[in-house]
């Protein structure tokens, strides 16, 4: 990898390539910015659209050096890196926003809850799960069903499970210690609703949120956001005020979205990613400053972009491989044809719930701006397989 | 170069690797398209921006070839090609879009005053200069001063002199003799204003036409970009009406801008860019599809994207390269803490009188609007170079 502009462009380097690096390129590119991936496979999504590729894993030392190198901040794609590996660079003088200490919260359940109990910030009933035994004394004094969560490694619905009873317990307690998971659990609730809050912060204290969405997940994975959220003026302000209070105690840079979930009309904490999020994926159009670009000032320490809406109302919703699904590009062009959409795709080769782009719509109702944004993304995805016949 | 997507991903080649091109690399990230680029430099503004880069000439047919085996369309990043050899690649069973014949027209002014007179299009009388006795007959018609044009290869501002006098006719004709320009004579006018319009058009008929703008120039280069432009609702739709009229004629695939001047209150024709401009910048923030976008819809025959403004005012300020100026990456946070501006930096190095980027700005009134964007760009220029002194 060269550099020709080492005197004047400022360079970025993420952990990981996918599509959360792949759009911060397309936010770096105004910006001056050139931005390097460290990617697997040199058809990761971000690897395709950058010169400044470096091929190794986000678990080696050596390849994280050399992206370290490259760059004069080092930035995330994902958690899915070794904390202590990340500490080892900081102690050779790199610069790692956000910085190991709050990747290690990212990546960390136990932690994050133990963050948000220390702020006074509302969680369920919970505790680490050492034992099967652990869990049947929680839900002994919680009542079945209760939650196992993954302490680490768990994304868009894996790493979760609703159990209702002891013997589903059991199950799950030793696949997860085949699959070397610990847990913890949690008090189960019935969810009204999931929101999100994306917060931009930059080291020297200025920090920006921008509005509170709706968060619709189907089989664990988010496949719709709605901006703003229908929630109440009082929760939404709640909502803020937490994500910005917790950017400030950990002196988070770059973006973090705070997910959380009403339950009985109130917020309950969910999880955090200290990192662009598929829940700001409508601010490239949606808001006057993209998470993206907001996550490049933030850990650059320029000032950040405003977070205003730029529309009424904004949806976006995934667009997630289907068996039998279409080429994407075979099937862009009609979804082009649906009237005011912005069509994301990410450059992956389409696999059945895979997350291969999205669709934001603008408008003056939610209701008219998702029924296009839907009608865009069906057309990306293809009808959805037949039901299996019991006959 | 290598495509590791050329089952899934269509790929646009680009003859030039500027700014144009540079930023139709942004807008082809979410549509999952390749763009290729036939670099003169390897730190052309776009060559730094994609892996998928080809030093050549655009002047050798070798290197546009090679360009052309790795496109599925090949279109332009400006005129300065040889239409002879886009005819040899189009004979070679490449697809090139806009055609030979299109770019033909875009880089010669006498077949465009050829087409405007076909047209029946408002045109200043003029007439081919073959000698300097020529543009002395058309001034003792018309009057001096004249405007001289050198038929090909002028751009912001090169290539256009007021000529007040036979003696200063004659100065710029052995100028232009020696420097191999061949040049056509118009009647000058007072102009009052500059306007552009941009259309969109793809090879199977659907166009759409951006709304008209004002172009501010100085010295010859366009400064500074007001949309809508204040003119009369009337003039405004005839322009539009003239540059659809003028896409469909020639067969236009892609973005071409048609520049007019107001005269007297009337619309007169100036000259035509048959790929994004300059004048359309405006477009990536301030409408709802951006002209690159749509550049490459075109070219690639699918649906247009809606051109409709996002703002009621929108305000587009160059950042020209000023003596003595700063280092673009040093001056980038003040300019990104004015409020509500988008900075697009091309990459360049800076120097005097080159174009380095640009800033948009969007609001209710244009004169709040411009004046922020003005703002944003004078500190990524620096201070004006002082006056000589005479004393």
């Amino acid at each position: 990898m060269t550099n020709l502009r080492a005197d004047v462009a400022p360079r970025v380097g993420f952990v990981g390539a996918g599509q959360l690096a792949r759009m911060a390129i397309q936010a770096a590119i105004p910006l001056g910015v050139d931005v390097s991936v460290l990617a697997v496979r040199p058809d990761d999504a971000a690897a395709l659209v950058t010169p400044h590729v470096l091929l190794g894993s986000p678990a080696s030392l050596p390849a994280l050096s050399r992206l370290a190198n490259a760059s004069d901040v080092v930035t995330f794609d994902h958690e899915l890196v070794d904390a202590a590996l990340l500490r080892r660079l900081e102690e050779d003088g790199h610069r790692l926003r956000p910085s190991p200490a709050v990747m290690a919260v990212a990546q960390d359940k136990v932690m994050q809850h133990e963050l948000f109990d220390r702020l006074g910030f509302p969680v369920p009933p919970w505790t680490r799960a050492r034992s099967l035994d652990d869990i049947e004394r929680f839900a002994g004094e919680y009542g079945w069903p209760v939650v196992l969560k993954a302490r680490r490694g768990g994304y868009d619905g894996r790493g979760v499970w609703v159990v209702p009873s002891a013997s589903e317990a059991a199950g799950v307690w030793l696949a997860a210690g085949a699959a070397g998971l610990t847990l913890l659990v949690e008090q189960w609730a019935r969810i009204e609703r999931e929101v999100a809050v994306m917060v931009a912060r930059r080291p020297t204290g200025e920090s920006a949120a921008y509005p509170v969405v709706e968060t619709v997940q189907v089989d664990g994975m988010c496949r719709e956001i709605i901006a703003p959220a229908p929630v109440a003026a009082d929760l939404a302000e709640q909502a803020t005020e937490m994500a910005l209070h917790l950017a400030e105690t950990i002196g988070l840079a770059g973006v973090l979205a705070l997910e959380l979930f009403v339950v009985d009309g109130r917020l309950v904490m969910n999880e955090i990613a200290a990192r662009p999020h598929n829940s700001g994926h409508y601010t490239i159009e949606g808001c006057e400053t993209s998470q993206f670009e907001n996550h490049l000032r933030g850990v650059l320490d320029w000032p950040l972009g405003a977070t205003s809406l730029t529309a009424s109302a904004v949806a976006t919703v995934n667009v997630v491989g289907r068996a039998g699904g279409p080429r994407l590009a075979t099937a862009l062009p009609a979804a082009l044809a649906v009237p005011g959409v912005h069509v994301h795709l990410y450059g992956k080769a389409a696999r059945p719930g895979r997350k291969l782009g999205h669709v934001t719509a603008l408008g003056g109702s939610i209701d008219e701006t998702l029924t296009r944004a839907r009608r865009a993304a069906d057309l990306l995805m293809g009808p959805c397989a037949p039901e299996p016949q019991n006959n």
